[in-house]
Protein backbone atom coordinates (compact mmCIF):
# COMPACT_ATOMS: atom_id res chain seq x y z
CA UNK A 1 0.00 0.00 0.00
CA UNK A 2 1.46 3.29 -0.50
CA UNK A 3 2.30 5.73 1.95
CA UNK A 4 -0.24 7.10 4.48
CA UNK A 5 -0.93 9.20 6.96
CA UNK A 6 -1.71 6.95 10.30
CA UNK A 7 -2.55 8.04 13.42
CA UNK A 8 -1.67 5.42 16.53
CA UNK A 9 -3.40 5.75 19.73
CA UNK A 10 -1.40 4.69 22.86
CA UNK A 11 2.50 4.74 23.30
CA UNK A 12 2.71 1.15 24.93
CA UNK A 13 4.76 -1.56 23.40
CA UNK A 14 2.31 -2.20 20.95
CA UNK A 15 2.05 1.38 19.81
CA UNK A 16 5.74 1.71 19.96
CA UNK A 17 6.27 -1.50 17.91
CA UNK A 18 3.74 -1.19 15.26
CA UNK A 19 4.30 2.57 14.97
CA UNK A 20 8.04 1.80 14.10
CA UNK A 21 7.02 -0.97 11.91
CA UNK A 22 4.71 1.87 10.26
CA UNK A 23 7.64 4.68 9.58
CA UNK A 24 9.89 1.82 8.39
CA UNK A 25 6.71 0.99 6.30
CA UNK A 26 7.06 4.75 4.85
CA UNK A 27 4.47 6.24 6.10
CA UNK A 28 3.67 9.49 8.44
CA UNK A 29 2.76 8.50 11.41
CA UNK A 30 1.82 10.14 14.31
CA UNK A 31 1.78 8.66 18.14
CA UNK A 32 -1.00 9.70 19.84
CA UNK A 33 -1.24 9.90 24.31
CA UNK A 34 -3.14 11.49 27.06
CA UNK A 35 -0.45 14.38 27.09
CA UNK A 36 1.96 16.06 24.63
CA UNK A 37 4.99 16.18 27.08
CA UNK A 38 4.66 11.92 27.66
CA UNK A 39 8.05 11.11 27.87
CA UNK A 40 7.95 7.50 26.36
CA UNK A 41 6.62 9.00 23.08
CA UNK A 42 8.94 11.41 22.68
CA UNK A 43 11.52 8.59 23.40
CA UNK A 44 9.79 6.68 20.24
CA UNK A 45 10.06 9.67 18.26
CA UNK A 46 13.70 10.07 18.84
CA UNK A 47 14.15 6.75 18.00
CA UNK A 48 12.63 6.64 14.52
CA UNK A 49 13.71 10.22 13.87
CA UNK A 50 11.16 13.07 11.54
CA UNK A 51 12.26 12.69 8.26
CA UNK A 52 9.07 10.47 7.43
CA UNK A 53 6.84 13.08 9.00
CA UNK A 54 6.46 10.85 12.42
CA UNK A 55 5.10 13.54 14.99
CA UNK A 56 3.62 13.01 18.73
CA UNK A 57 0.78 14.82 20.04
CA UNK A 58 -2.41 14.19 21.79
CA UNK A 59 -5.32 11.61 20.65
CA UNK A 60 -6.84 14.34 19.16
CA UNK A 61 -3.81 15.11 17.51
CA UNK A 62 -2.58 11.60 16.15
CA UNK A 63 -6.27 10.64 15.20
CA UNK A 64 -7.03 14.15 13.54
CA UNK A 65 -3.53 13.39 11.18
CA UNK A 66 -4.37 9.77 10.71
CA UNK A 67 -6.47 8.57 7.45
CA UNK A 68 -5.89 5.41 8.73
CA UNK A 69 -6.25 5.28 13.05
CA UNK A 70 -5.04 2.55 15.24
CA UNK A 71 -6.22 1.80 18.67
CA UNK A 72 -2.89 0.71 20.58
CA UNK A 73 -4.25 1.70 24.16
CA UNK A 74 -5.12 -0.58 26.96
CA UNK A 75 -8.84 -2.27 26.84
CA UNK A 76 -9.17 -0.43 29.90
CA UNK A 77 -8.31 2.57 28.90
CA UNK A 78 -9.62 2.64 25.31
CA UNK A 79 -13.40 4.00 25.25
CA UNK A 80 -11.82 7.41 27.02
CA UNK A 81 -8.53 7.35 24.51
CA UNK A 82 -11.18 7.14 21.75
CA UNK A 83 -13.75 9.84 23.52
CA UNK A 84 -10.47 12.20 23.98
CA UNK A 85 -9.66 11.55 20.34
CA UNK A 86 -12.73 12.90 19.50
CA UNK A 87 -15.97 12.12 17.16
CA UNK A 88 -15.03 14.79 14.40
CA UNK A 89 -11.54 13.73 14.61
CA UNK A 90 -12.42 9.81 13.60
CA UNK A 91 -15.49 10.27 11.74
CA UNK A 92 -15.92 7.81 8.92
CA UNK A 93 -12.46 6.64 9.16
CA UNK A 94 -11.14 2.98 9.66
CA UNK A 95 -10.39 2.38 12.87
CA UNK A 96 -8.46 -0.91 13.49
CA UNK A 97 -8.61 -2.43 17.30
CA UNK A 98 -5.50 -4.08 18.47
CA UNK A 99 -6.32 -3.83 22.11
CA UNK A 100 -7.26 -6.73 24.57
CA UNK A 101 -10.12 -5.85 27.20
CA UNK A 102 -7.38 -7.70 29.91
CA UNK A 103 -7.91 -7.25 33.63
CA UNK A 104 -5.36 -7.64 36.07
CA UNK A 105 -7.67 -6.37 38.85
CA UNK A 106 -7.77 -9.89 40.34
CA UNK A 107 -4.64 -11.29 40.18
CA UNK A 108 -3.18 -13.49 37.42
CA UNK A 109 -4.11 -15.15 35.01
CA UNK A 110 -5.86 -11.78 34.04
CA UNK A 111 -9.49 -12.50 33.47
CA UNK A 112 -11.29 -10.06 30.52
CA UNK A 113 -13.13 -6.88 31.47
CA UNK A 114 -15.55 -7.77 28.75
CA UNK A 115 -16.53 -11.12 27.29
CA UNK A 116 -18.64 -13.66 26.29
CA UNK A 117 -22.38 -11.60 24.97
CA UNK A 118 -19.91 -8.64 23.83
CA UNK A 119 -16.40 -7.23 23.39
CA UNK A 120 -14.38 -4.40 23.37
CA UNK A 121 -14.10 -4.23 19.41
CA UNK A 122 -18.44 -4.21 19.57
CA UNK A 123 -18.34 -1.43 22.52
CA UNK A 124 -15.99 0.69 20.28
CA UNK A 125 -18.61 0.23 17.40
CA UNK A 126 -21.47 0.99 19.27
CA UNK A 127 -19.74 4.07 20.97
CA UNK A 128 -18.49 5.36 17.41
CA UNK A 129 -20.98 3.97 14.77
CA UNK A 130 -20.14 6.26 11.92
CA UNK A 131 -16.24 4.73 12.64
CA UNK A 132 -15.36 1.52 10.31
CA UNK A 133 -13.98 -0.90 13.50
CA UNK A 134 -11.73 -3.50 12.40
CA UNK A 135 -10.96 -5.92 15.09
CA UNK A 136 -7.18 -7.61 14.14
CA UNK A 137 -3.24 -7.98 15.42
CA UNK A 138 -4.71 -8.69 19.14
CA UNK A 139 -4.05 -12.34 19.19
CA UNK A 140 -0.28 -12.11 18.72
CA UNK A 141 2.53 -10.57 20.60
CA UNK A 142 3.68 -6.84 19.25
CA UNK A 143 6.64 -8.39 17.51
CA UNK A 144 4.83 -11.22 16.28
CA UNK A 145 2.09 -8.22 14.68
CA UNK A 146 4.55 -6.62 12.34
CA UNK A 147 7.35 -9.51 11.77
CA UNK A 148 5.17 -12.52 11.45
CA UNK A 149 8.06 -14.21 9.33
CA UNK A 150 10.08 -14.73 12.00
CA UNK A 151 8.24 -17.58 13.20
CA UNK A 152 9.35 -20.60 11.47
CA UNK A 153 5.99 -21.32 9.46
CA UNK A 154 3.35 -18.82 8.59
CA UNK A 155 0.56 -18.65 11.02
CA UNK A 156 -2.86 -17.17 10.86
CA UNK A 157 -4.20 -13.68 11.91
CA UNK A 158 -7.92 -12.80 12.26
CA UNK A 159 -10.42 -9.91 10.98
CA UNK A 160 -13.81 -9.23 12.03
CA UNK A 161 -15.71 -5.68 11.14
CA UNK A 162 -19.21 -4.49 9.65
CA UNK A 163 -17.37 -2.77 6.62
CA UNK A 164 -15.77 -4.77 3.59
CA UNK A 165 -13.79 -2.02 2.69
CA UNK A 166 -12.15 -1.42 5.79
CA UNK A 167 -11.57 -4.90 5.99
CA UNK A 168 -9.58 -4.80 2.78
CA UNK A 169 -7.84 -1.82 4.05
CA UNK A 170 -7.00 -3.41 7.16
CA UNK A 171 -6.12 -6.71 5.13
CA UNK A 172 -3.62 -4.40 2.65
CA UNK A 173 -1.82 -3.03 5.98
CA UNK A 174 -1.44 -6.22 7.45
CA UNK A 175 0.07 -7.99 3.98
CA UNK A 176 2.43 -5.09 4.39
CA UNK A 177 3.70 -6.39 7.89
CA UNK A 178 4.06 -9.52 6.55
CA UNK A 179 0.78 -11.42 6.87
CA UNK A 180 -0.16 -14.09 4.07
CA UNK A 181 -3.22 -16.33 5.80
CA UNK A 182 -5.97 -13.64 6.82
CA UNK A 183 -8.89 -15.10 8.09
CA UNK A 184 -12.10 -12.46 7.78
CA UNK A 185 -14.37 -13.87 11.03
CA UNK A 186 -17.54 -11.61 9.51
CA UNK A 187 -18.92 -8.60 11.67
CA UNK A 188 -17.55 -7.12 14.26
CA UNK A 189 -19.07 -9.81 16.71
CA UNK A 190 -16.25 -11.85 15.75
CA UNK A 191 -14.42 -9.77 18.11
CA UNK A 192 -15.89 -12.05 21.44
CA UNK A 193 -14.25 -14.88 19.39
CA UNK A 194 -10.72 -13.06 19.00
CA UNK A 195 -10.68 -11.45 22.13
CA UNK A 196 -11.76 -14.32 24.13
CA UNK A 197 -8.79 -16.62 22.57
CA UNK A 198 -6.01 -14.21 25.11
CA UNK A 199 -6.92 -16.46 28.36
CA UNK A 200 -5.68 -19.54 26.28
CA UNK A 201 -2.89 -17.39 24.77
CA UNK A 202 -1.49 -16.18 28.29
CA UNK A 203 -2.01 -20.18 29.29
CA UNK A 204 0.37 -20.71 25.84
CA UNK A 205 3.06 -18.09 27.00
CA UNK A 206 3.47 -19.66 30.40
CA UNK A 207 3.43 -23.53 29.22
CA UNK A 208 6.06 -22.26 26.40
CA UNK A 209 7.74 -19.05 28.25
CA UNK A 210 7.74 -17.17 25.17
CA UNK A 211 5.49 -14.81 23.64
CA UNK A 212 6.62 -15.24 20.21
CA UNK A 213 3.79 -17.93 19.29
CA UNK A 214 0.79 -18.17 17.07
CA UNK A 215 -1.32 -20.26 15.54
CA UNK A 216 -2.03 -21.65 11.58
CA UNK A 217 -5.51 -22.45 10.92
CA UNK A 218 -5.27 -26.05 9.67
CA UNK A 219 -8.53 -27.12 7.39
CA UNK A 220 -9.45 -30.37 5.81
CA UNK B 1 -2.06 -48.29 25.54
CA UNK B 2 -3.72 -51.72 26.76
CA UNK B 3 -7.18 -52.52 27.28
CA UNK B 4 -9.21 -50.80 29.65
CA UNK B 5 -12.24 -50.37 31.02
CA UNK B 6 -13.60 -46.53 29.60
CA UNK B 7 -17.10 -45.42 30.64
CA UNK B 8 -18.48 -42.83 28.87
CA UNK B 9 -20.91 -40.82 29.69
CA UNK B 10 -23.43 -39.03 27.00
CA UNK B 11 -24.56 -40.78 23.95
CA UNK B 12 -24.43 -37.43 21.41
CA UNK B 13 -22.39 -37.19 18.15
CA UNK B 14 -19.27 -36.71 20.82
CA UNK B 15 -19.88 -39.96 23.02
CA UNK B 16 -20.63 -41.91 20.24
CA UNK B 17 -17.48 -41.01 17.81
CA UNK B 18 -14.86 -41.21 20.66
CA UNK B 19 -16.83 -44.52 22.17
CA UNK B 20 -16.57 -46.37 18.34
CA UNK B 21 -13.41 -45.13 18.15
CA UNK B 22 -12.37 -46.61 21.92
CA UNK B 23 -13.61 -49.69 20.56
CA UNK B 24 -12.05 -49.73 17.52
CA UNK B 25 -9.15 -49.88 19.34
CA UNK B 26 -9.81 -52.41 22.14
CA UNK B 27 -10.79 -51.17 25.01
CA UNK B 28 -14.32 -52.48 26.54
CA UNK B 29 -16.61 -49.70 27.27
CA UNK B 30 -19.66 -48.78 28.73
CA UNK B 31 -21.84 -45.84 27.33
CA UNK B 32 -23.75 -44.39 29.98
CA UNK B 33 -27.26 -42.03 29.43
CA UNK B 34 -30.00 -41.11 31.79
CA UNK B 35 -31.91 -44.00 30.63
CA UNK B 36 -30.93 -47.39 30.44
CA UNK B 37 -33.41 -47.62 27.23
CA UNK B 38 -32.31 -44.76 25.53
CA UNK B 39 -32.38 -45.76 21.69
CA UNK B 40 -29.50 -43.62 20.61
CA UNK B 41 -27.33 -45.67 22.91
CA UNK B 42 -28.63 -49.50 21.99
CA UNK B 43 -28.50 -47.88 18.38
CA UNK B 44 -24.29 -47.16 19.22
CA UNK B 45 -24.44 -50.54 20.77
CA UNK B 46 -25.38 -52.46 17.60
CA UNK B 47 -23.05 -50.49 15.35
CA UNK B 48 -19.89 -51.37 17.31
CA UNK B 49 -21.20 -55.06 18.83
CA UNK B 50 -20.62 -56.24 21.98
CA UNK B 51 -17.16 -58.54 21.10
CA UNK B 52 -15.19 -56.60 22.65
CA UNK B 53 -17.30 -56.16 26.04
CA UNK B 54 -19.38 -52.83 24.93
CA UNK B 55 -22.18 -52.31 26.82
CA UNK B 56 -24.81 -49.40 27.62
CA UNK B 57 -26.57 -48.38 30.59
CA UNK B 58 -27.20 -45.64 33.37
CA UNK B 59 -24.46 -42.81 33.83
CA UNK B 60 -24.14 -44.41 37.22
CA UNK B 61 -23.29 -48.02 35.45
CA UNK B 62 -21.07 -46.31 32.70
CA UNK B 63 -18.87 -44.33 35.32
CA UNK B 64 -18.76 -48.03 37.83
CA UNK B 65 -17.27 -49.95 34.58
CA UNK B 66 -14.65 -47.64 33.72
CA UNK B 67 -10.69 -47.00 35.47
CA UNK B 68 -10.95 -44.27 32.82
CA UNK B 69 -14.23 -41.91 32.49
CA UNK B 70 -15.02 -39.61 30.16
CA UNK B 71 -17.40 -36.95 30.00
CA UNK B 72 -18.93 -36.26 26.78
CA UNK B 73 -22.17 -35.05 28.12
CA UNK B 74 -23.69 -31.23 27.27
CA UNK B 75 -21.76 -28.61 29.06
CA UNK B 76 -24.93 -27.44 30.23
CA UNK B 77 -26.02 -31.17 32.12
CA UNK B 78 -22.49 -31.88 32.67
CA UNK B 79 -22.58 -31.81 36.80
CA UNK B 80 -25.59 -33.07 36.75
CA UNK B 81 -24.94 -36.27 34.83
CA UNK B 82 -21.66 -36.54 37.10
CA UNK B 83 -24.05 -36.61 40.11
CA UNK B 84 -25.95 -39.12 38.54
CA UNK B 85 -23.02 -41.01 37.52
CA UNK B 86 -22.07 -40.59 41.57
CA UNK B 87 -18.84 -39.64 43.52
CA UNK B 88 -18.35 -43.66 44.58
CA UNK B 89 -18.60 -44.79 41.27
CA UNK B 90 -16.09 -41.78 40.09
CA UNK B 91 -13.81 -41.63 42.92
CA UNK B 92 -10.20 -41.62 42.55
CA UNK B 93 -10.65 -42.01 39.10
CA UNK B 94 -9.48 -40.04 35.59
CA UNK B 95 -12.09 -38.11 34.25
CA UNK B 96 -11.32 -36.62 30.65
CA UNK B 97 -13.65 -33.69 30.71
CA UNK B 98 -14.57 -33.53 26.73
CA UNK B 99 -17.32 -30.46 27.46
CA UNK B 100 -18.45 -27.02 26.39
CA UNK B 101 -20.73 -24.74 28.39
CA UNK B 102 -22.53 -23.68 25.31
CA UNK B 103 -25.51 -21.85 26.27
CA UNK B 104 -27.82 -21.39 22.88
CA UNK B 105 -30.26 -19.75 24.85
CA UNK B 106 -29.92 -16.45 23.58
CA UNK B 107 -29.50 -17.76 19.84
CA UNK B 108 -26.73 -17.53 17.85
CA UNK B 109 -23.97 -17.56 18.38
CA UNK B 110 -24.13 -19.50 21.64
CA UNK B 111 -21.92 -18.09 25.04
CA UNK B 112 -21.05 -19.60 27.48
CA UNK B 113 -22.64 -20.67 30.88
CA UNK B 114 -19.30 -20.22 32.95
CA UNK B 115 -16.40 -18.15 31.59
CA UNK B 116 -13.88 -15.73 32.03
CA UNK B 117 -13.38 -15.92 35.75
CA UNK B 118 -14.36 -19.96 36.10
CA UNK B 119 -15.09 -22.43 33.56
CA UNK B 120 -16.69 -26.24 33.44
CA UNK B 121 -13.54 -28.01 34.07
CA UNK B 122 -12.96 -26.05 37.04
CA UNK B 123 -16.15 -26.51 38.25
CA UNK B 124 -16.47 -30.78 37.67
CA UNK B 125 -13.26 -30.43 39.76
CA UNK B 126 -14.57 -28.21 42.55
CA UNK B 127 -17.70 -30.16 42.96
CA UNK B 128 -15.76 -34.19 42.85
CA UNK B 129 -12.50 -32.91 44.53
CA UNK B 130 -11.37 -36.46 44.51
CA UNK B 131 -11.40 -37.36 40.75
CA UNK B 132 -8.16 -36.07 38.27
CA UNK B 133 -10.25 -34.31 35.88
CA UNK B 134 -8.10 -33.21 32.76
CA UNK B 135 -9.63 -31.24 30.29
CA UNK B 136 -9.04 -32.04 26.47
CA UNK B 137 -10.45 -32.60 23.33
CA UNK B 138 -13.11 -29.54 23.45
CA UNK B 139 -11.53 -27.73 20.96
CA UNK B 140 -12.05 -30.21 18.16
CA UNK B 141 -15.15 -31.51 16.50
CA UNK B 142 -15.99 -35.13 17.05
CA UNK B 143 -13.95 -36.55 14.03
CA UNK B 144 -10.92 -34.62 14.36
CA UNK B 145 -11.01 -35.70 18.21
CA UNK B 146 -10.26 -39.16 17.38
CA UNK B 147 -8.85 -38.83 13.59
CA UNK B 148 -6.17 -35.75 14.14
CA UNK B 149 -4.75 -37.81 11.11
CA UNK B 150 -7.55 -36.75 8.48
CA UNK B 151 -5.97 -33.19 8.71
CA UNK B 152 -3.45 -31.85 6.30
CA UNK B 153 -0.97 -30.98 8.57
CA UNK B 154 -0.48 -32.49 12.40
CA UNK B 155 -2.51 -29.80 14.94
CA UNK B 156 -2.17 -29.06 18.34
CA UNK B 157 -4.09 -30.79 21.25
CA UNK B 158 -4.65 -28.87 24.84
CA UNK B 159 -4.40 -30.47 27.88
CA UNK B 160 -4.87 -29.03 31.92
CA UNK B 161 -5.37 -30.69 35.06
CA UNK B 162 -4.14 -30.49 38.44
CA UNK B 163 -2.64 -34.32 38.65
CA UNK B 164 0.42 -35.17 36.26
CA UNK B 165 -0.54 -38.84 36.66
CA UNK B 166 -3.69 -38.71 35.15
CA UNK B 167 -2.71 -35.90 32.39
CA UNK B 168 -0.01 -38.53 31.51
CA UNK B 169 -2.52 -41.05 31.15
CA UNK B 170 -4.91 -38.34 29.05
CA UNK B 171 -1.75 -38.15 26.98
CA UNK B 172 -1.51 -42.35 26.17
CA UNK B 173 -5.18 -41.58 24.66
CA UNK B 174 -4.71 -39.20 22.67
CA UNK B 175 -1.14 -40.31 21.09
CA UNK B 176 -3.41 -43.73 20.62
CA UNK B 177 -6.39 -41.87 18.70
CA UNK B 178 -2.89 -40.25 16.41
CA UNK B 179 -2.30 -37.06 18.50
CA UNK B 180 1.48 -36.04 18.03
CA UNK B 181 1.20 -32.85 19.06
CA UNK B 182 -0.03 -32.28 23.27
CA UNK B 183 0.80 -29.13 24.93
CA UNK B 184 0.12 -29.21 28.61
CA UNK B 185 -1.41 -25.72 30.10
CA UNK B 186 -0.65 -26.71 33.79
CA UNK B 187 -3.50 -26.74 36.56
CA UNK B 188 -6.99 -27.01 35.54
CA UNK B 189 -7.65 -23.26 35.60
CA UNK B 190 -6.47 -23.76 31.90
CA UNK B 191 -9.85 -24.69 31.04
CA UNK B 192 -10.94 -21.10 30.81
CA UNK B 193 -8.58 -20.55 28.17
CA UNK B 194 -9.64 -24.46 26.28
CA UNK B 195 -13.38 -23.06 26.81
CA UNK B 196 -13.19 -19.75 25.87
CA UNK B 197 -11.22 -20.49 22.52
CA UNK B 198 -14.86 -21.80 21.72
CA UNK B 199 -16.37 -18.58 20.27
CA UNK B 200 -13.28 -17.85 17.86
CA UNK B 201 -13.87 -21.68 16.67
CA UNK B 202 -17.40 -20.77 16.04
CA UNK B 203 -16.67 -17.97 14.08
CA UNK B 204 -13.89 -20.09 12.02
CA UNK B 205 -16.23 -23.02 11.36
CA UNK B 206 -18.90 -20.10 10.08
CA UNK B 207 -16.43 -18.78 7.97
CA UNK B 208 -15.03 -22.02 6.40
CA UNK B 209 -18.65 -23.93 6.17
CA UNK B 210 -16.74 -27.14 7.72
CA UNK B 211 -15.91 -28.33 11.50
CA UNK B 212 -12.65 -30.01 9.96
CA UNK B 213 -10.23 -27.91 11.36
CA UNK B 214 -7.57 -27.15 13.99
CA UNK B 215 -4.70 -24.85 14.78
CA UNK B 216 -1.21 -26.09 15.06
CA UNK B 217 0.84 -24.04 17.68
CA UNK B 218 3.69 -22.22 15.92
CA UNK B 219 6.76 -21.03 18.20
CA UNK B 220 9.74 -19.29 17.48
Amino acid sequence: MGSMNIGVLGTGIVGRTVGSRLVELGHAVAMGSRDTDNPVAHEWLASVGTARGARVGTFADAAGHGALVLNATSGAASIAALKLAGDRNLHGKVLLDLANPLDFSHGMPPSLSVANTDSLGEQIQRSFPDVKVVKTLNTVTADVMVHPERLPEETTMFVSGNDAEAKATAADLLRSFGWRSIVDLGGIEGARGQEMYLPLWVSLMGAQSTPNFNVRLVRA
